[in-house]
């Protein structure tokens, strides 16, 4: 079958009618000109370089395959990144983002050297130790990784197990693991590629411990790679992604490293073995930010990739009449594939808009209060927190949705939605899990409330609850505008907030200890930071977008207009129970919101491709015949199904192997 | 690290202070000491032959090594069969059931031959294209597979484009692929396994269509296996799960076969080419049923292994304090992972006790129904297609809420979640995709719902309705016995309905076509489905566990009474907002419901272990180093890293072709 490069008609057609232009929208979305260029630049000189070209899909590959080609390809995609001017920048598009995901699809084993490594040496490390391990780390002559968790603990980091011991007569640390439970697990890049690593231990002196502390510890030989005396190294295994990751196991059997080798930017162990508390405790809620807002915006690249795939595959794919007597619909017009598809579109704006104005946030408090009066931050970490949980287990079912809205195609590694999910679902767990982050919001919000019950001033994410305290209602009044559903939804968060504290404070009476009441309120409390982020999202997204638009052509902010309706239509329709509760809705009103909601869908139809197109995700990103700018679905399928290795041979061993035998066997 | 056989100490306290006796509970379970003797001889049968041991874990290998190892599997499986005398039991353990997936943990090649090759045959053949055909096959001379999906059709069967001409002059049919969307697509085994195959295809004679029929056409030379002159064949390439299913694309260029190779049991092509229809539209409602109990079955099976595996872990896995001054709990202990794990328990439970049920009312009404008045055989389709959507989406959100919540040592393919997850997900698509099912479902309520307003008698499924349109208070008595939470949520089925219906028929008056009109209601009548489904399972889970209770030991019926209270109040919690729209139910009431749900929570907590345990799933087929009867997680993920292959030298060959010469290049 000859395959055609001309665009799919249908895909022309939808592009033929929509109302804005995309270029515009690109600019708006990419955040202008000189981003524009860079980013395609960018794409250009990665995605058409043959050396990082895929020549048989990672998918035929064995898990020992997947790595080697990963560390090939990454190392080529770095030595590219030298040869450019602005590094920074493009190391970060390799290293996050969706161009990296393109090119390394089972992720990166370089990653952590970069993103964790390097900025713990710049975090923890002093001056002089900067001085000698900066400079070779940032030229890769080594290799690093970062080695906190264990094999029996995650979250809880106290529990860490391994131990560094100080030896006063040699002046050395002996690094230990006790257990099987102390083996580091986890560490992206530890299993055969990285020779250093920063390991986070517990400091034992004089007999006495001092908590969690960063050691920097040789793993492997420089020049032969292989594993140092009292080292137990290897990789822990197959993943449902990031199998390119190298993740790995360390265990310790009494490893001796010289007393400087502990990183003392903070705190400080002298010769003598006396321990030095670190001046205050370390302003670590900057990093912490910062990865929830970069975990926020991937998790809206991702979605996009998804619904780009999804959308351009619901308008290519026909099925099924709507009237008998007209050909198959594209799957695109019925009603419930809308509502699959274009809720994900408005997840996945908002969600990088939520993050854009999340680090706006940040960088705007901590530059007001030079002071060192950093009172809003535990605030803007309780936002972070159940942000980074919500936009994840969202993008996580919203990449889901899209892959089943395909049908049996979706179902394809090819597809491209199972790599995707692979790395958004991972994300739920990594840096938090996402329910112990909700109770940390939660723990916060319980706090506003007791100030806000004391009549205390309250920072601006929770006044509402002084509105709430205020209203002599328990009701709020229904209003369907979106600055009603946001008010709407703050009130739900509210009264569950109310409930949740009554609730520790009755089990408290009845004589459980504060932490018991609040573990045995746990499922509404966690409901109640969801109800809390959900409510900041769609206000979020309403004033992020109102904002763009002032700068936008009547036709662009009009479609950016209809995504905050159709998200916050959305979400309220979903919490309807909780409205029913909260607010004076109606069965007449829930209808009418229901009606609007279908509006939005119908409105935003003719542009769903527009939309989608205008996210300027190219084709070696998305990496699905089903999701091609051309829309040659089809014939993109069948050169795919070509590629597998089981396809280069009429006749597999197998059937002379164990086939014919067990064929003949009954006769 | 030696690896302790003794059982982890924490493990065996739970089950100390399990409340009943696991055998009875297994005895019910499984259905009988017969079938439970049966069944473990199996399981020893089948996982204790070395021969079917796995010398390296799928996951390691190759798409090409999966589906080589698969074959050598499957073969060795099926000759074992032949040696027991019952032969049929013994076979479905091994196509569809845990204990296949535990032996073919990537699907198994030969599956459709045996559930759709041979029942095709039986079922459109002939006795003389039986006798010649079905002996043949049931011996495996021939393996065959049943080839009805395209590149471009799935659901929709009218649009599928294959044709088969049929030529007088030489009384042979012509197969032909006029496009590229024509190619089967996705039956297993074509690919290179299968040598014969069943294809549907539009059968044209005398310049007429004479709609889809099925053909047998031989597909590659039984001796040497090439493929046959004019057909081109292979597979589709990989997948998020069922890589040893060997999912195969077949084109036809112009293929003839004898007329004798249609399968005209039902309708005939004479040697002139006329075409005689068949007497009465074949009776396939058996078959469907069967296959959805089989699904919603399987469903039950999947997700108790994943819980199996998730309480267990969390029994072992310690984490974070409740009391500070108390060690870490044991994770089981939170609250909120309570209320993740066990209703998914309770819904495994539910959903195969209602898999059970629809089956004793599907032969119940045939048996009655001798005359041939196959009246209610509607009623039973659609709430097989609702409970097929409802079971396999609750089942894939169930098992995905399980590996999270055994955080990142979840997302190991190790830990067998992930393929389970992929077998659970493909079952939301295949024999219906989900969203047309509840849709279909939507329609049958329509037309009840039509005639329930008429005054007709109505069938058992629907009853409601008429008790609906009786009553005279549009919002139903709040009632928070399981009986009244049944009554409630019919009432909203009832009420979503007639919402629904009135939307189409104002959409009509609008000047809406009915086509039109129903797919603007869809998202509605999806909403309806999904509710009727919801208020049938949980009524089949209460009247089949008090018919259980009668013969069971208080212990054990004390426990399973919790399961359907703990599914019932879950399932109305879930649905307050309609609960708040369709009944009384007033705000303490919804804090009363959400404190007997935690109670049940409680009830349940020191039997969790037991009852798993007696879901008696050996670890052969659990095949999961997180969920292993001796609760040793942490050796066991140890164990199963070192089989790596990445594992079996210190140094891989990428450090010195890649890495080494990167990282001197900087220099």
């Amino acid at each position: 079958m000859p395959s055609s490069t001309a665009v799919n008609k249908d895909l022309q057609a939808e592009r033929d009618k929509c109302t804005f232009n995309n270029e515009e929208f690109t600019l708006w979305w990419v955040g202008g000109e000189t981003k524009l260029k860079e980013k395609r630049f960018r794409e250009d000189f990665f995605l058409n370089d043959p050396e990082l070209e895929e020549k048989v899909p990672l998918h035929f590959l064995s898990h020992k395959e997947v790595y080697e080609e990963s560390v090939r390809k990454a190392t080529v995609a770095f030595k590219k990144v030298r040869t450019l001017h602005d590094g920074v920048d493009n190391y970060s598009a390799l290293l996050g983002g969706l161009l990296g995901t393109g090119i390394l699809k089972q992720g990166n084993p370089l990653t952590v050297h970069y993103v964790m490594f390097l900025p713990a040496l710049l975090g923890h490390g002093t001056p002089e130790q900067q001085a000698e391990w900066f400079g070779r780390a940032w030229n890769c002559e080594v290799i690093g990784t970062y080695a906190q968790t264990e094999l029996g603990h995650g979250t809880f980091l106290r529990g860490l197990e391994t131990t560094a011991t100080y030896d006063e007569r040699t002046q050395e640390f002996v690094l230990h693991s006790p257990t099987l439970t102390a083996y580091k697990w986890w560490p992206g890049g530890l299993a055969h590629t990285a020779n250093y690593c920063v390991v986070m231990a517990q400091l034992y002196s004089k007999g006495k411990c001092h908590g969690i502390q960063p050691f920097i510890v040789q793993l492997r030989d420089e020049e032969t790679h292989m594993p140092l005396k009292g080292i137990t190294i290897g990789e822990i295994g197959n993943k449902l992604g990031m199998n390119g990751v190298n993740n790995g196991f360390l265990g310790f059997d009494q490893v001796r490293i010289p007393r400087k080798n502990m990183l003392m930017k903070n705190a400080k162990l002298l010769e003598d073995g006396t321990f030095v508390k670190p001046p205050s405790q370390a302003l670590t809620y900057g990093t912490m930010m910062f990865v929830r807002v970069v975990i926020c915006r991937d998790m809206a690249a991702y979605l996009s990739k998804a619904v780009t795939i999804a959308v351009r595959y619901s308008a290519v794919r026909r099925q099924s009449h709507i009237n008998p007597d007209q050909p198959e619909v594209q799957v695109i017009d019925h009603l419930t594939q809308q509502y699959k598809l274009f809720p994900a579109i408005a997840k996945a704006i908002i969600f990088k808009l939520t993050s854009d104005n999340l680090w706006e946030m940040y960088n705007a408090v901590t530059s007001e209060l030079d002071k060192g009066d950093l009172e809003r931050l535990p605030e803007l970490h309780a936002i972070a927190c159940c942000l980074k949980a919500i936009t994840t287990a969202d993008a996580a079912t919203g990449v889901e949705v899209c892959r089943m809205a395909c049908g049996g195609h979706g179902y394809m590694t090819c597809a491209n939605f199972y790599g995707t999910y692979g790395m958004v679902t991972a994300a739920c767990t990594y840096e938090g899990e996402n329910t112990v982050l909700l109770l940390q919001t939660a723990r916060y919000l319980l706090k506003a409330w007791h100030q806000a019950q004391r009549g205390q001033e309250l920072v601006p994410t929770v006044q509402y609850l002084a509105r709430f305290l205020a209203s002599s209602n328990r009701r709020i009044e229904w209003d369907d505008s979106v600055a009603g559903i946001v008010r709407a939804l703050q009130t739900v968060a509210a009264g569950k907030l109310r409930l949740a504290a009554e609730n520790i404070a009755k089990r408290q009476k009845a004589g459980a200890t504060m932490e018991e009441a609040t573990n045995q309120t746990s499922i509404e409390l966690a409901r109640t930071a969801d109800s809390h982020c959900r409510a900041f999202l769609v206000q979020s997204g309403y004033e992020m977008i109102e904002k763009s638009c002032e700068s936008l052509s009547p036709e662009v902010a009009r479609v950016l207009r209809t995504i905050y309706q159709l998200y916050a239509y959305d979400e309220a329709l979903k919490a309807v129970g909780d409205l029913l509760r909260f607010t004076t809705i109606s069965e007449s009103d829930i209808n009418r919101l229901q009606a609007k909601l279908e509006v939005s869908l119908a409105e935003l139809r003719p542009n769903a491709v527009g939309i989608v197109d205008s996210f300027d995700i190219p084709d070696g990103v998305l990496g699905s015949p089903l999701g091609a700018y051309d829309g040659n679905v089809y014939e993109r399928l069948y050169e795919e199904a070509k590629k597998s290795p089981l396809n280069q041979e009429p006749v597999n061993q197998s059937f002379h192997m164990y086939l014919k035998p067990f064929m003949k066997s009954s006769l």
